[in-house]
């Protein structure tokens, strides 16, 4: 039976963008497969007390310093946009919108939605730039607008943050799998190794 | 010329201890030296308003486990001491002591008081458990309480905390080399390829 591997991510956040680029190759290479669960870490945070680490002293400048080497590290032309942290409501809700009908679709718009935000510094958290990248994979601009109002589709990405938080979910990126949790992208090597050993 | 790096750390951090186990092995690999510096996170955490990890919403639960799956993965008997997060004045005094005299004998001694808290559950922030490792090591007693209370040891903590802040510094372990800044355990592959390739 294949492994499970549940992938919490806001897209307000550059290490959940980097773990998007690398998880579907990982869990390949282990016969696993993935269910991407975009949330709203603001959420978290307010109900865990704790702030966006953009946001905190020292944190903040370290964070911008240390995305900034691992874009160079992985080759990748990434900026901070002006936008950031980027609300992601606008995008979680296109990505569940297309995910109900096409879960593969849905995660293609999310890579491509972060790519316009920490590639080009689009401000994703607008309406036209969420669905900017949505149509440049041919989706129709109508339908996308009226999907994203969809009460179901506003009320899966509450579940689904709300759930998060259930499961102890507090940054992005974070894993679920086996009955295990863990929480980074500096931490898919160990992510792999568990998957590969059958865990320890 | 021989690189350095700055080793930032707090007894009670069990990545701390993690780090410490790991750090020298790699700097020889990498013909590198290490100074460790042992400071304060709760000073770090009253600068930066923040709030120790073991002690915070879903994160503290978090920790636990990925601390024992992390020990588990090493090999290490590893115990999450009642006294966590210890008060680690004690230890840290200790080993600047010894650090103004013979740097390799401090090592030995935060090894050895990290093992007695991390291993065996001693509450390191009372002087007697404190004092145990060093006696273990050959000190004498009597000298070592002294040595404790003299203003210079004191200031060189204090100092050490407060320029750990100056940095950047706000987590267990902490890296700093170069120019750069490094945060976490889960990072020391990529310090060592820093150091391997020059950078990038």
């Amino acid at each position: 039976m294949s492994k499970q591997i549940d992938f919490y991510f806001d897209f307000a956040s550059p290490y959940g963008y980097f773990a998007a680029r690398e998880i579907e190759a990982l869990a390949a290479r282990q016969n696993a497969t993935v269910t991407w669960r975009p949330i709203l870490l603001g959420a978290v945070f307010k109900a865990t007390g704790s702030q966006p680490n953009l946001a905190a002293p020292l944190r903040g400048d370290y964070l911008r310093h240390d995305v900034a080497r691992i874009a160079r590290m992985l080759g990748l032309p990434l900026v901070i946009p002006s936008s950031a942290p980027v609300k992601s409501v606008a995008p979680a809700r296109l990505f569940y919108w297309l995910d109900a009908g096409d879960p593969a679709l849905a995660k293609d718009y999310a890579l491509a939605a972060f790519d316009a935000h920490w590639l080009r510094g689009h401000d994703i958290g607008q309406l036209d730039e969420a669905l900017a990248p949505a149509l440049s994979l041919g989706l129709d601009a109508a339908a996308a607008r009226a999907g994203m109002e969809d009460p179901a589709v506003k009320d899966r990405l509450r579940a689904e943050t709300d759930r998060a938080i259930e499961r102890g979910v507090f940054g992005s990126p974070f894993f679920c799998f086996d009955d295990q949790r863990l929480w980074g992208w500096d931490r898919l090597p160990m992510l792999e190794a568990w998957l590969k050993s059958g865990g320890w």
